[in-house]
């Protein structure tokens, strides 16, 4: 902040401050906020508040904007404070006095609130639909690899037998509950904030079941000082849901670094997808599963975030909640990158045969043996003596064509169940 | 722990510290843990791991068990570890060798999974019975107050006119969106974890359809591993529940204390709900509300915490996953006891009337009336110029008969459309 | 992410999701990294790793790179990974074989490191320094407006007597607590970790005493591993210091938005320190304040970021603590531009004589008005039911004339005792 | 809750919620309350607020609550509030009148407020020296087990030799960097906040220098207000403290337990330390590491959730910040029972000698290889050619006689230097 010092004006060192990084984040956000401006520019003509003629002005320069928008031409020079002084500015180049009624019966607020609802329904959407595509790519695994065994750990230590396919489709399973947490965002965001003005509605009469409808919202979020509320809180809704995927990537990336280091050895990726050291032959490093769980991990933290600006604030709007924006939006973007990169890494994953063949892996088959020797006709505590001994003397002979039959386990592993189980949300 | 230099031995000292107040956890979850055995003894008679008499012989003592917990008669003794080996240690005393059979096929991981998910599903079911008392009264009182007005703030600085009405259902529709996590959580409480053993199944033929139905879980977690996986996860999702729960209810205990401040005076709330002073009569403390809104502010730390004990841990159980228990059951009480006596406090809240009578709150109408200016077809800036010389000259004369009609405004509370937004949950 | 699927190539996806904005942040760290490539040099030359005539050419083209740094000149083009592989292009552009060399005996690891303890101690030292501006213009208000009576609140309820001078200066001396913090910090930045390489340092006989005095260090991490887990670990360290600030600043900023309200009104702000309203003439919106508050509830929200990245790593470098620094960097910036703007705006502050005079504070002195009947010696028991009539009959005469005389009361200040504590800190 | 359903009063109620967990915690400050109770009786007869023989008195009978609390004979009756009533009832039950004159120029929070403080001195001064006994053991395994090799990871890849000398230190060394934070809060803990009363100070003459030197404090929080606000930051300094060391433990855990894994296998505990299964011998699960990995991952969510607690509320007094007790002091409990706990087991570890024999951990002596090639004088290309063709003809041969001599590097641990930065402190 040293520029300050040399000369600048008081105004200047406010703007710099209050405006931050929002011109950035809005080049995102101006599409949503053009769709709700045609909305509530139709909406105005239909309720009388402008004529008809005025309102399909407004939405005719509105679709110019939008193209201009998907084009990524459009900009937001430092003269503007945002996207939304800039689009106004647009409407009032182009259609003069008929530009400024835009702003009728709706305030700033409002339209933040309503862009980033419309926002959110869409990037929640698409999340879903990667994590579909990491679904499938992890069910596709677990096919391939159903029969390839793998040691299962409990404490870290050698517990009982597990298998690529357990390991693959455990990770499939518990993303569906984190879409149930995506689901339960989308549905907060899924409602209508416009019309909530500043936070307590407007005199003029407004047409909110409209807007409702032609935004496709679900419904409305009916009483408007809720609707204010909403602010940092659908935010919240929907770092709780990306927050629970980042958890589940975090962890398989936990389990894949592991995996990769030549004290498991158990899979290993292309050199594209690692990086390597000239002189150390041996090295593999995972840094981007290393970098999907910091990222993930930074994720997690986003909810915490926003729970720190946005608490005990009393009801009404406060300033703070413009900062809420300036860490939503950069998490989805990470939260898309890590699923994506997962997905297409996993493509790549080559698994280790004959893991179990080495011998210091041979007790992994300890519970089962003896479980054999039971289901025989041996009593437990004989079974039990006996297999002690053997261990003891060497002897120990695991029982390595192992019989998991029941639903969920190595030998059903119940795939399609599973499948249902998505398709049911 | 200065007690372990005086002549404990090591195991007294580790037993210590690995127990921890698991006995005194185990005696709420406790009933769960019954339940689950008693599906499990009805299952392994019914694949033939025990026989039918074996198997009703368990399920006879399992309910004399589940009586002596519910009429607040069981206990765990220092010398037993925790509510596993006390019941199993009854039903051997009382069925000899058919009391250890009750083991077959499980794991003690496997029990308090499943135990959690039977207690989570129900609690998360009495809050949700909770939270929709508590809707309930708050829209009560947005109908019968819904005239009395109040001052909506922006920025903590008086902006527009608001109303009880407009308050009180404010915080009804915010609790519908905090509903909506708890339901993604009790969806992820709501399926079967057990038959997963240590976390990578068993080599014995259960049945896990059948446990799944006849414990009441709406599905399987199919995957063993994920089901394993669950621990710390499903109580992390439940805390997202919560936590958005007491996200709103911090906001509202926030409002309380300062609209009860003498400073807004807008509520008050009769003696027994405040803590007084015998010197300073005007003294009204809210400690009711300042201990909901800091319990809610507790609350909203779990889901943090969950995941620093949880995060970065490889797949497979590991002993961490036990202290999850000791955060989750006591966050889950103090929620119920937040949500119960909020209900019961705002039974008895007063709420001033005429508070707009004060000169001080006329600028709240000033967007309103220059509105009305604008609706009898004077020019906005003409409107503008005369109000701003009005309020110059200290003629500003407030327009207090507001007309606010739209869907969710002061004046068209939409109470119906909320309420069935809550049913259509 | 959606341009990855229009035929870039895997190296490009790879590349964007790993290097993220390091380039930019390293044009913040480079000023440091040349420092320690500079001692670095002389001590190869020292220790005849190199020649003295490449170690003079190193030092002279790293000095030109400095400059350049200083000027604003350098720039990290996208061909470059980072500063360090700009740095050491410059210096084989110029210097050819002997450019490589400045590689010898240290890491990557090794110098984001070396430069970040730099890039920390300098930082934490200017942080220091602000906070004692800020301090000093808290203890010039508190002296200027040491007579103003202010209502001391408990529970958001008129409690005590209070004052401006009171206001500030409790500020001014809970910012002291905060720089203890600050300085924990700066001793662990304190240490050179320079020598450490990967993380296990070097077979080189490299002089680790002679970089630690070079560079200015107080003392060396000596133990190389415990240099490398020092990674996230001092950036946590300044981490705490700052948010410990952030929190005193964060509760100013709530102070100050609640005393701008009408419903408070014990203070004011020029206009070009609040937004307003061109048509709610009574709007001073504190958004300044607001923002400090929000930054520094974001600030606060640091520590727990960084422990969710580093947490439950094993010992050893990972590629995730390279996300580290675009957490710590702009934290540091919002941190240096809060507490200026924070002392710039209290430049400007007015404060409201004459509030005790409105009759809604009389209850305030009720305290003191019965102590003072107690020191005439009327018992206490009489001299309470006496107030307890009067207050009754609404003949209460509070005592206004108060007087607190003991050390760190509103009538005894004890600001030169508080600076006194500040200069020994 | 379901007891206030059952015909209980609302007072009951009330209390319920309000009082908490207060008495048990007060058992544990009770000492405290009387060690200030002392002092403020001292200073009230020192400056006549009562007589020498009161004075006396109270002193006396407040000696002998000492003792009843030292010998375990103090109890907090459900009739009784708090600590406070507790031993104001004893007084008053032995000195009548005199009993009650302790009350005079003190408030509850100035009580809590002032024990917390003596409290969190004693916990802090407790800790620091466990930390140096456990920073001892940790500096006599690095010197017994200096040299035996360990290999070193990068990215949890085999990456350059390490030794179990540079493990064991690394943690030392890194304690001392947690303790300038425990000494940070230890500085904030150690001033006087008696004398705040409510936070507004008194009219009563109190003597706060006598106060602050009876006491033992080092100097005064002077402003009466800053003292006040002191409440919840006190705690969170101290929360800064233990989640530094609870960070660095964790870590050490986690090192352990995967150390431990039959996947490295290069330490191991007693029977003991660890719990095994009668029917997988080879299993040692680590739980006494996994928990103070947990417990102290959950030491490390403390200064959020106190954040969450104490943030954005005004400064004065809240009902809030009796929260804050019941977090703080369970959390130094584990503190220190995680401490004492790893001290006690490194005490057991075994070590395995000859690790690097395995050729798996050839590789690990690549850079070294290299290092000295180059060092007799072959140039850098040609050596890494040669080294390379080597290992691509599986003829590498590691050169194990590792020469890693300069200042904290595995040839050179520094001991007595880490030793003398501790002393230092």
């Amino acid at each position: 902040m040293k520029l300050w010092d040399k000369g600048f004006n008081t105004d200047k060192k406010i703007d710099h401050f209050t405006v931050g990084n929002d011109r950035e984040l809005d080049l995102v956000l101006a599409k949503y906020d053009v769709i709700a401006s045609k909305t509530h520019a139709k909406m105005l003509g239909k309720v009388g508040l402008i004529t008809e003629v005025e309102s399909k002005a407004l939405i005719s320069e509105l679709d110019a904007i939008a193209k201009s928008i998907e084009k990524g031409d459009f900009t937001i020079e430092e003269t503007f404070e945002d996207m939304h002084s800039k689009i106004e500015f647009l409407l009032i180049e182009k259609l003069g006095d008929t530009g400024k009624k835009i702003h009728t019966a709706r305030s700033r607020n409002d339209q933040v609130l309503v862009a980033m609802h419309l926002y959110l329904k869409e990037e929640l959407t698409e999340i879903k639909s990667q994590v579909k595509l990491l679904f499938n790519k992890l069910l596709l695994l677990a096919e391939k690899h159903q029969k390839v065994l793998l040691p299962g750990y409990t404490h870290l230590q050698i517990a009982m037998p597990s298998s690529f396919g357990l390991w693959f489709s455990a990770y499939a399973e518990s993303l569906i509950d984190d879409l149930f947490f995506v689901q339960a965002a989308h549905k907060i965001a899924d409602q209508n904030p416009l019309g909530s003005a500043a936070g307590y509605g407007s005199s003029f009469p407004i047409d909110r079941s409209f807007t409702t409808k032609d935004m496709g919202f679900n419904i409305m979020k009916y009483n408007v000082v809720a609707a204010q509320m909403g602010r940092g809180k659908v935010e919240k809704a929907t770092a709780f849901g990306i927050s629970s995927i980042a958890g589940t990537l975090s962890k398989l990336a936990m389990d894949i670094t592991l995996y990769m280091s030549q004290n498991f050895d158990f899979i290993s990726f292309p050199d594209e997808l690692t990086t390597g050291s000239s002189i150390m032959p041996h090295k593999k490093n995972p840094d981007v599963f290393e970098l999907i769980r910091a990222k993930c991990n930074k994720i997690q933290a986003i909810p915490n975030q926003l729970t720190l600006i946005t608490n005990n604030l009393p009801s009404g709007y406060h300033r703070d909640l413009q900062l809420v924006k300036e860490i939503i939006v950069p998490a989805l973007q990470d939260m898309k990158a890590c699923i994506e990169l997962m997905t297409f890494s996993l493509n790549e994953v080559k698994v280790k045969k004959d893991i179990l063949e080495d011998p210091k892996y041979d007790y992994l088959f300890s519970v089962d043996t003896l479980n054999e020797m039971v289901k025989t006709g041996i009593p437990f505590r004989d079974a039990y003596k006996t297999m002690g001994k053997a261990i003891e003397n060497g002897n120990f002979k695991p029982k390595k064509d192992i019989d998991h039959s029941h639903e969920g386990s190595l030998g059903n592993l119940c795939l399609d169940m599973i499948k249902a189980k998505m398709k049911n949300l």
